[in-house]
């Protein structure tokens, strides 16, 4: 069912926004580190921006409804630097949707009774915290020259719950079982 | 080398954000698309997805420069619809870009001689005139509850130039040679 109130469809919107930006720089971050040579980092790139895509398919769903346009405003963020630096990005990004933007769309989702889009905003910000941290240390490896140890990534497709070297029996977030889970 | 100017800067960052939601909706559309068992038609949104993401990528390298963050205001297209009504919301996009947002980006660029800018506007508005028309075709089938018929679609990975069946020889748009087309 379609979003109800205008200011959760606002934030749904940016969030959308926000998350296909992501998904997308991801995805170029990632060839830059695989030029530089740093494979586990590149592949960790591609399984979180996969997580991303997860958020942004979810939050588009919510808000549902009928063809319409709008103009989104939705934070960024930028620069082609190298990997280093590029993680200093995503880092940033993701601390940010941590510290300000899901808390405070959850808070407003939960305000307006709006049920869907609160599971949606939840999802994405359990998932960030995770990659603040995978991306943190991605970059301590990436200041020492050395790339990361990495077997696997697992993306959980219903709420982008992202877990290194094994798939959990059932993702602790959304309930999801382990054979569901998107190997990188 | 990165931009200079603030204004082309800007357009750059909205084109980046407009292609990013648009590459993430045609992937999600094409899922619904696969699911109403409209098989070539997903294929489609499949391609002219990646056809998005070479204009999104083309617009981040060209901002280029050091890590940094921005509000960007960009244009989306919302709505989960039937097949038939979600094709009228990509062409909706697709004429947006063709006939007020590229032209315009592509004016500036040239008034200020941002001339990376200007050839990343260029490559895109030719590639969204292709794409307007080809989400007609597959829209004028659908209403008639047909698949389209498609043999490939190719997509020049610098431009974004999109063909039907079969790889020019050379991109008649960027001069890519045909080797290098992605198939769909
Ligand atoms: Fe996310
Ligand atoms: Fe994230
Ligand atoms: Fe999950
Ligand atoms: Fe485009
Ligand atoms: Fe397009
Ligand atoms: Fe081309």
């Amino acid at each position: 069912m379609p979003v109800k109130n205008a200011r959760t469809a606002d934030f749904l919107r940016s969030a959308y926004g926000g998350e296909s930006m992501a998904h997308m720089r991801y995805l170029l971050w990632g060839e830059i580190a695989e030029k530089e040579g740093f494979k586990n980092i590149a592949r960790l790139f591609e399984a979180i921006s996969y997580a991303e895509r997860v958020h942004a398919s979810n939050h588009f769903h919510e808000i549902g409804g009928e063809t319409s346009d709008a103009t989104v405003a939705a934070g960024g963020v930028f620069g082609v630097g190298k990997t280093v630096d590029n993680l200093q990005g995503a880092i940033n990004g993701e601390l940010h949707e941590v510290e300000q933007m899901y808390p405070v769309y959850l808070n407003t989702a939960r305000f307006q009774n709006e049920t869907g889009a609160e599971r949606s905003f939840h999802f994405a910000l359990e998932a960030e915290k995770i990659h603040a941290k995978l991306f943190k240390d991605a970059q301590n490896a990436a200041k020492q020259g050395k790339d990361i140890e990495l077997k696997a990534v697992y993306i959980c497709p219903v709420c982008g719950h992202t877990v290194l070297d094994e798939a959990p029996d059932k993702c602790p977030i959304c309930g999801a079982s382990k054979e569901m889970f998107k190997a990188f």
